[in-house]
This record gives structure tokens, C-alpha cells and sequence, in this order.
């Protein structure tokens, strides 16, 4: 079936169920990131395969909204569908509420799968409706009754996190919750972002890529804990671990129908930002609701001791890992390009090699360290002009071929049993133009001179972006994205609540913990010539307290030569010599005694001082 | 009367009136930062002079509440009354709800007038009665009653800053806030903030030390307004003037009969951080109240542009008089010191200096300037140890004899006809201690590396501050104040809403934009030995807009010499001292003209290059 048919097949739907607008986002029913096959109903209905996107479809239209990032994909994808293109943020545009208000008729219906939309954007649709003198239906999932071919929710076995790995068992970690609940005055806690159950209760599966999560929701009583999960992807074993702390097994569906039987007055704990609208409008009427961040955000995002010094190791074997690749891809730039193209060639078999294959070289890498599990986002890499690009994603026709004379941006990283990786390096093949040697080097500066910054306790991430930044502006230039996110441990690499940005947001940013993990990648992006982005992580350490108070620091964790064949040094003060000298310094002590000779002496001569 | 003979009055009324506890607050009716005498009932019944406490009496105990910048002075002032000191953010201090909640008999009564507490407050003493089963008393002040020689209200005439000097009339100010009423869905607005008001009608006044203000409320209904007030401070040509702005003018109590007659389902928008309880309080039960700021907040923090070029007429006046003065100073050091004892000498009466009598010199170059008015707020003069002490104000008792060896800090500012200066210069008389200068020499890089930072639109303060607090963190050092705060054009010299700080508050602060005035102010303050500040107000100024974005700088207005006798240039980065030598240059090419011949050749030497 071609989208045209199923967007038939859709309207025939609508229309006996009475409804005139259905609206399909992105999401699965946890507000994840990146999600499963069997939630990909965007793009079953539409055809546009990107991340980020909502179709919304009336009897006689049918439109996607998208952002900047997916404008020339989109284009393409939706050719020949007779879907418009709603170009998100740019002027003249309608926005989602713009079209829905125009086009649903006095006394109509908006529909929706009320697990695939969060509770603001549910409200949001239903003051619209009542705008109208309509109401809405979020109870059915239309595109379930057309999709013949929907891949099945996925069976992978859960499995648990030994003590060794999380730092913390899961008695502690929900005794630490069950506090919060008592300050909160709330009886029941419900859950549904998936890395906070797998935290709270030390699991991890594979229902999504990049995400060794289990597709779960959770409700933690006073007394006991019920996880809603699919009870065939638990061991016996596992089972018995659970039930030892208190947690009772029930089927992935079987939440919504508990929701709905929690006893009046009972009060329950949940984050707006994290439960889907079908959920916050099962719990019955009167159940007090306490809208608040779940208290596992914060939780997690400081490590413990354990997990900082597992962490420690990760991101060495990672860097072992990266370094091999680097001096391998330097190794071909230099002795196996072709002398009239430059065209690098793989040494073994001749073949050209490409972004594609440039990224399993890196993963073959990887693949070799104890411990590693799989990539911990899908991997950019992105050679010439595609650096420019932000959210670059190779595909079959963009696949370059790399050559010397451009850079290579390689942002990549690791789930392994220790934690999780995410490092950006952008690496010259051969010599390059001077002008990307200069942007090589504001973000070298940029990076790091944030990674060097020490704050006193009660600093937030706002307030130090500019310490990366600055370099930028100065010079009338901007990265068009935060310097830095929380990274979490063995769970989502993009992780709340911190980060590094410089646009202060409704409410402020958690201070900055001991143990926190946080990413440094300014960047900076050429459209059609070239980007540079520079990501090491860092952990957040304690420093001297006196009188002024309790200063704080970070430590690199990220291990990697910074690419010295692209920098220029007579562009650096001396201090930001200093800090590229003092961490290559470390990056050589600590990465040098892994690494095979040949590859040492690389190394040794790529963190020489500047 | 001494003090336990009004706290025996004061008691006597309490007993009459079944009040249990009665609260007297340091404020004014209008949340004013410096209070007229009438309003210093605090003072009256405590002794303490400084500027902020809080007094609170029970039948048997009295005690006040003040923060650590005036601990010794309380302590000093309070002795021999029985009032005890509360040191305020101590352990193991009560706080005043502590002791309210400790000393309330059940059932009792709080007492206060409710003109001098602001909302907040009001509403936490009346949850803390509530949790006693007691009642509230907020309408009698019983200071009043006891207080036989109060001073009374301020009789000083009200007049009409002229357009040559507000750039906008006030009927054009009126309209634009009657927009932002019918985009709130208010039929009035309630204001009661006295820079507010003035700004919006162009009037100024003389009713506050340091505050060109009239003691006024004010209703801004759609189709005409009402202005609160003695009657008799208005000429006959201004009340001619408010009349054709469509502005009643009435008597200054009869705003809380005005605000209890509105009529049923009138909205009201008040700010609740500028609004008294007593008047929050007489707002009927059926109207509905919008919060939210004050829409003339934002408005007049950006200047217009005939603010802007007056500003900075000012300040080109005001550093005239700050360079005289500074000369003079440098010359006395130089030649009329004491050779043993080091005593600076005035060279006409020989009389020592002191710190008050160099406060005086630099007012009377202030003086000498056209359209100056009065100092902006109390100057602050600190020797020696003194300028250790942020908020630092000379008596009697501490008025330091000047010396060589020691540095002056100099914390003051002018209110002109052109606008409001607010500059902190702290100045080396003869040789200080490398101590001092490498204090003096971190503060200066501080305040030019924030001073030339480039930015964004859509930036805040919040983001900016690391860019002078940097250098202080590196050393484990830090100023435990903000960087900068607004400035009003002949108001309030600390004017909301924008600022430098590093903490994000609960609500973010708004970006900055062209023409806000913004002060630039590091300092370090080392207990008993010194202390450095150094302030420069800034104006923010367009810069290139490019496909990044809108990029924005600052001019700094403060146009004096930054004391090249304190600086240790070798422990500046090239980058600094191309800053600060730039400056210089600016200051020297503006300021050399206005000068005498003897003056420009010292200003020549004290800028040049380092």
C-alpha cells in the first residue's frame, strides 16, 4: 500500500469514527528519544523518515510539520504524496495550533493516540477543540487498524545490572525515592520514562536502539512497586530479584487499566514532562495529581563512586578505542591517497574509503574492548561539507568518498558495561585550507577553556557556556546549539537535567553535583564547506572550599588527541596552550601504555606541546 | 523617650489593641530601597540606624533581625536596650518566622501596619496565625501613635522633567502601558512604586535622600488615570499638565478608599513584589487580579534614544569632576603627605583628609558640573581595611584619616538633569603592598573582560557574569555580590530588571537590549586588611546582525582612569591590556579637552598604554 492508500485507509477510519483532524507525532508512549520500529507511525502514514515530525491529516489535506534540520529531507521523501511540507519557524508558516484552528470545523473532533502525545500538547488539543465546541478523541490509535505490516513490540531479553556496574542496588535506590514521595505527601509515584526504570531498578534490555532500555512503565506504592512490562523478557532469575525488592511483574498494558483503579484520595507523584496524555487522563478524578520532576532525574545524574570510576575506565578503553582509529586513518591519509584525487583507499582491499566505511572502522575498534555493547547514538560521520550539518546522518547516496584536503567530523560514542561514551573529533585528511584550520582552532580554544573553568557550588550550566562561547561571539560567530547535556550511565546518552547552554530557560538549571557527567562540544558550521565540532566529557569534581565557598572543577574524561595537524597555535594565548599541552599531556600517560609501539609513537607525537 | 520607654508605649497600645506580637518592618508604603525619615519607624523604636532590619516585640521579648553587613553596628546600637540581636543566616539563628511561630500564643494576633510589608510577607504572617488559630491585624500602626516628634511627610515641591530630558512625553508612555493592560485583559492598573510612576508621568520630586521621587500611588484606569499625592507639591502649571494627560490628580491616602470603592468584576494588574499588603488587602473580594511586573519596568530600562545621548553627557560631566578629583588626590599623596606618618593633608588648611572630607572634594567637583542635582545614593569613602566592607559607610567614629601605603575606594554617583552615574574607582595613595595590587590588577581584568564581551540577543546578565567573575574563581577567589545591576535616569541607581549575577533565580532574567544601562562592578574584599571595586556603567548597543544573529556589545558610559599606580600589567593577558589601553584612549580623548592644562598632562600619563 502507497501513502496515498493508506491515507485513505486512515480517512475511512476517521470518518467512521467522527473524526475530522488525526494528528500523528513522533513519539512512543514514553516520550523517548529515538524509538522502536513498531512506533514509526509518522512515518508509516507519511513517508518522511526523519526523527522529528508531526503529520496531521483531514479529509481533504494532509500536512507535516518538521524543523530546519529535515526541510531538504522531507522534501524529497513527501514528493508525489500530496502532503505539504510545513516548514517549521519559518516566517509565514503555519504553526500546528494555526492549522488546527483554521481548519476544524465548529462542533468537530481532533483525534490522536493519546500515548503519543505528552500532556501539554493533549491540552493543548483540547483547548482547541473546546475552542470549537468539539471534543477529542485520543482513546483510539487509527494507524493500528490500517497498518497490516507493523513490525511487532519488540521481545529482547531483559537483563539486570550487576551491583559491580550500577554502585547502588535497587532497595536503596527506591527507599532514596520513597523519601521524596513522603516530602511530597504522594502515596504513588507513576513512572514511564524508560532510563528511570532502568536506573531505579538496576535493568537494562534492548526494545530501542542506542537505548539498552525495556519498554516499561512503573508504579512505586509506599509498600511494593508493580513494573508494567512485557513479563516474557524476564528470567526467572530476574523475576526473583524483583519480587526481593518489593516489585511485582504485570503486562506492558496492563498500566492503564491500574491507573484507572487507583483508590480516591490517594495522591500520586508524576512529571508532566514525562507521562503521556492517555495515562494523566486515566487516573481517576479524585486522585490528588503532584506535578513535579521525577525525583530519579536528579538522582541519577549524580554518579555514584562507583559508577564515576567505571566511567573512568569506559571512556579509557574508549579512548583506546578512538586513538587506534585515528592513527590508522592518519596512517591512510598520508601513505594510501591516491597522489592525483587524494582519495583514500583501505590498505587491504583498495576500496575507496567512505564516511559509512570510516565508521566501522571505528566501531571494529570498539567491538575489541571488554565490555562494549553497542554505539550509544547513531554515529555522524561526516566528511567535507556534511560537517556543516549538524544532525549529519549518511545515507546510501550521501556516502562519501573521502579524500585529502577536507576534515572528517566524527561525533560517535559507546554503551559498555562501565557507562557510556559520546565524543566528537574532527580530523584533517591530508593538509587543510587555512580557513578551516582557523575554525579548527576557536573551537579547540573554545572547548578547552570550558573544560578548564572552576565555579564555585551553586553554578549551573547557564552560566558557564560562555566560557566555551565567547571565542565565538567575539569574532560575530554561534553554534546554533547548546555547548553541552547531561550524559547518563549505560541508559540515554542525551540525559536531564543539566547541560551547558546559554539562554536561560522558564525555570533554572540544577546546580552543578559532584559526579555529574556533562558533555563540552562547541562547534562551529560552514554550510556547503565545513563544520567543526570538538565533544569531550566531563565529570564534575570537587576543588578547594574556603571562605568563599566550596569551588568545584571538571575532569576530562574523554582521553583523545585533539587533531595538531588542524590547529594553529599562534591563534591560542598562552593559557589555552597550556590547557591543550596539559590535558594531551594526560591524554599520552594515560592512553600511551595501552596502545601497541607504532601506535604510542603516533600518539606521542599528536599530544606534543604547542 | 528612651527606647524601652517607646517599647513600654508601644507594649501599652499592644495590649489595648490584643495584639500578641506586632512586626515593624524597615520599608516605606512603596517597597522603596532608601525610606524617608517619617517612614524610619524601625529606627524609632530600636535605635539601630541601619538600612535594613526588622524589629519584633512580644509582651516580654523584643527582638531585631539584620544580615552580616550589619552585625557589629546592631550590636553597638542595640546595647543597653534589651533588644536582642538576630544575626540573620547564622546557625542556629532564628529566623523571624521561627520565632513567630515559637512565641504566638494560640489564638493569638500578629500585628503590623500593613503599608510597610509587602505581600509576600503578609500573606506568611497570616499563615503562621492561621497555624495558631489567631487572626491577623495589619490596619493600625501603633507606631504612629506613640511616635510624638515623628518627622513629618516630606513637603518638597513635585516638577516636570522636561521632554529635552525624557525623550518621551507622558501620553505616549501612558498608551503604550494601556497596550500591555488590554493584552493582560486589565481594566486598571494599580502602581505603587514610586520610580514607576515617575517615569511614566515625567515628574520628579524630593520627597527621598538620593531619590528625585514623589510619595504617590497611582490608578491607571483605560480612558483616564489618578495620581496620589500631596496636592500642594504640584505647581499650578503641572497639575495643568497632568490634566492634559487625562491624570486626576487626589489626596495621597485616599488611595486605599480608591482601591476599595472599585467596582465588581473590574480586573486589576498589580505586581505583587510592588504592591503593600494594606493595599492588596483593600482590593474588593469580587475583582479579579492579574499579577504580573509592572510593565513600566522593562519599558524604562530601555532608554530612548534622547535618554541615551543624555546619559552619556553625563557621564562625560560626571568624569570631569571624578578626574579633578582623582588628580587632586594623587597630588596631595605626592606632595603634601606626611613624610613619617604618611597623613594626606589638605594643601590649603592642612587639616588631615579624612574619608568623608574626600567624599566631599569629589562632591564639590560634582557641584561645579551643570544640571548636577544630588549624589545618587550615600557615597561610600573606604580606607584601608574599610573597603573590605561592601556596604562601608563612614561615621564619626570610623572616619579614617587618609594615609600613603593604603588604597581609597570610592563608591559614588550623581544624579544630573541628564541622567543618573553610579562609579566605583578605588585609587592607591603613594605605594601599596604587591598584595594589593595583584587584588587591584584581577579586578581590573575582571571588569574589562565584561566590559568588551560580545553577545548575542536574547542574552542575559546570567550568562554574562563568568565573563568578569572568571578570573576571580581561577584564583579560588569570589566578590559575594552581583556584577551589575540596572540603572534608572535620574530614579532608582539600582533599577530592575536586568543585572550581572551567576545564580539563576527562580525566573529567568530578561535579555538584554539596546540602551539598558548596566553596571560593571568586580571587587575583592580581603576582611581587615583591603578591598578593591572597580564599576564602570555600560550601555548596550547594537551590533553587526549577521546570519548568526543579532550580535550586541557594550559602551561603557564611566569615562575615568582606572589607577595605573595599583596595576601589575605583567599579570594581565595581551588581550586585557589591549582592553583596558583602548579604554584609556576613549577616556583620554574625551575627557583631555575638558580639562585644565595641569589636569589633561596627568590624565595623559594615567592612560597610556601598559
Amino acid at each position: 500500500m502507497d501513502i496515498s492508500g493508506r491515507l485513505s485507509a486512515l480517512r475511512h477510519e476517521m470518518e467512521r469514527e467522527h473524526i475530522d483532524i488525526y494528528i500523528i507525532p513522533s513519539e512512543d508512549y514514553h516520550q523517548s528519544e529515538y524509538v522502536g520500529e513498531y512506533f514509526k507511525a509518522r512515518e508509516f502514514i507519511s513517508g518522511f523518515t526523519g526523527s522529528a515530525g508531526t503529520a496531521v491529516i483531514t479529509p481533504d489535506k494532509a500536512g507535516l510539520w518538521t524543523d530546519g534540520r529535515y526541510f531538504i529531507q522531507a522534501e524529497q521523501e513527501l514528493a508525489g504524496t500530496g502532503i505539504i511540507l510545513y516548514r517549521m519557524g519559518e516566517p509565514g508558516v503555519d504553526t500546528i495550533r494555526g492549522f488546527l484552528e483554521k481548519e476544524l470545523p465548529d462542533g468537530g473532533t481532533i483525534g490522536f493516540d493519546g500515548r503519543t502525545s505528552g500532556i501539554s500538547s493533549g491540552r493543548e488539543y483540547a483547548e482547541i477543540a473546546s475552542g470549537k465546541h468539539g471534543r477529542l478523541s485520543y482513546g483510539d490509535d487509527l494507524i493500528g487498524r490500517i497498518w497490516s505490516e507493523r513490525p511487532p513490540l519488540p521481545s529482547e531479553r531483559a537483563w539486570r545490572l550487576p551491583l559491580s556496574c550500577a554502585g547502588e542496588n535497587a532497595e536503596s535506590k527506591l527507599s532514596r525515592v520513597r523519601r521524596e514521595m513522603t516530602d511530597a505527601g504522594a502515596d504513588v509515584h507513576l513512572l514511564s520514562s524508560l532510563d528511570d526504570i532502568a536506573w531505579l531498578l538496576n535493568i537494562r534490555g534492548n526494545d530501542i536502539a542506542y537505548c539498552p532500555l525495556v519498554l516499561s512503565y512503573m508504579l512505586v506504592f509506599r509498600d511494593h512497586a508493580e513494573l508494567f512490562a512485557d513479563e516474557d523478557k524476564f528470567s526467572e532469575d530476574l523475576r526473583t530479584e524483583l519480587d526481593r525488592c518489593g516489585v511485582v511483574l504485570r503486562p506492558y498494558t496492563d498500566i492503564y487499566q491500574a491507573v484507572r483503579a487507583l483508590p480516591d484520595r490517594m495522591s500520586v507523584l508524576l512529571d508532566p514532562e514525562r507521562v503521556n496524555y492517555m495515562l494523566y487522563r486515566s487516573i481517576p478524578g479524585q486522585v490528588r495529581i503532584i506535578e513535579r520532576e521525577n525525583p530519579e532525574i536528579l538522582m541519577k545524574s549524580c554518579k555514584n563512586e562507583i559508577e564515576a570510576g567505571n566511567i573512568r575506565n569506559a571512556h579509557i578503553k574508549d579512548a583506546v578505542a578512538h586513538t587506534k582509529f585515528m592513527y590508522r586513518l592518519k596512517k591512510i591519509a598520508a601513505g594510501n591517497a591516491d597522489a592525483d584525487s587524494g582519495i583514500l583507499r583501505d590498505p587491504e582491499t583498495s576500496e575507496p574509503l567512505t564516511e559509512t566505511k570510516a565508521s566501522g572502522m571505528l566501531e571494529k575498534f570498539r567491538m575489541q574492548q571488554e565490555g562494549y555493547i553497542e554505539p550509544s547514538f547513531e554515529p555522524i560521520s561526516a566528511f567535507g561539507e556534511h560537517g556543516a550539518i549538524v544532525h549529519y546522518s549518511t545515507s546510501p547516496d550521501t556516502d562519501s568518498v573521502l579524500c585529502t584536503g577536507k576534515m572528517l567530523l566524527m561525533d560517535t560514542g559507546g554503551h559498555y558495561l562501565e557507562g557510556s561514551t559520546d565524543i566528537t573529533r574532527t580530523i584533517a585528511l591530508g593538509d587543510v585550507p587555512p580557513e578551516e584550520k582557523k575554525d579548527f582552532t576557536l573551537t579547540a580554544r573554545a572547548m578547552v577553556r570550558l573544560m578548564n573553568t572552576v565555579f564555585l557550588h551553586g553554578c549551573s550550566g547557564t552560566a558557564l557556556d560562555l566560557a566555551a562561547r565567547e571565542v565565538f561571539w567575539k569574532e560575530h560567530l554561534n553554534y546554533n546549539h547548546g555547548t553541552g547535556h547531561g550524559v547518563g550511565y549505560l541508559l540515554n546518552v542525551h540525559e536531564a537535567p543539566v547541560g551547558f547552554r546559554w539562554k536561560e530557560g522558564r525555570s533554572p538549571m540544577p546546580a552543578l553535583e559532584k559526579n555529574m557527567v556533562i558533555s563540552d562540544e562547541p562547534g562551529i558550521y560552514i554550510k556547503d564547506s565545513h563544520g567543526v565540532r570538538l565533544e569531550n566529557l566531563l565529570l564534575v569534581c570537587e576543588n578547594e572550599e574556603n571562605e568563599y565557598g566550596r569551588f568545584m572543577h571538571f575532569e576530562p574524561l574523554t582521553l583523545v588527541p585533539v587533531d595538531l595537524d588542524a590547529l594553529l597555535p599562534d591563534r591560542m594565548t598562552q593559557e589555552e596552550r597550556t590547557m591543550l599541552n596539559d590535558y594531551h599531556r594526560k591524554v599520552y600517560e594515560t592512553i600511551g601504555p595501552l596502545l601497541e609501539d607504532d601506535e604510542r609513537e603516533w600518539l606521542r607525537r599528536y599530544t606534543r606541546s604547542v
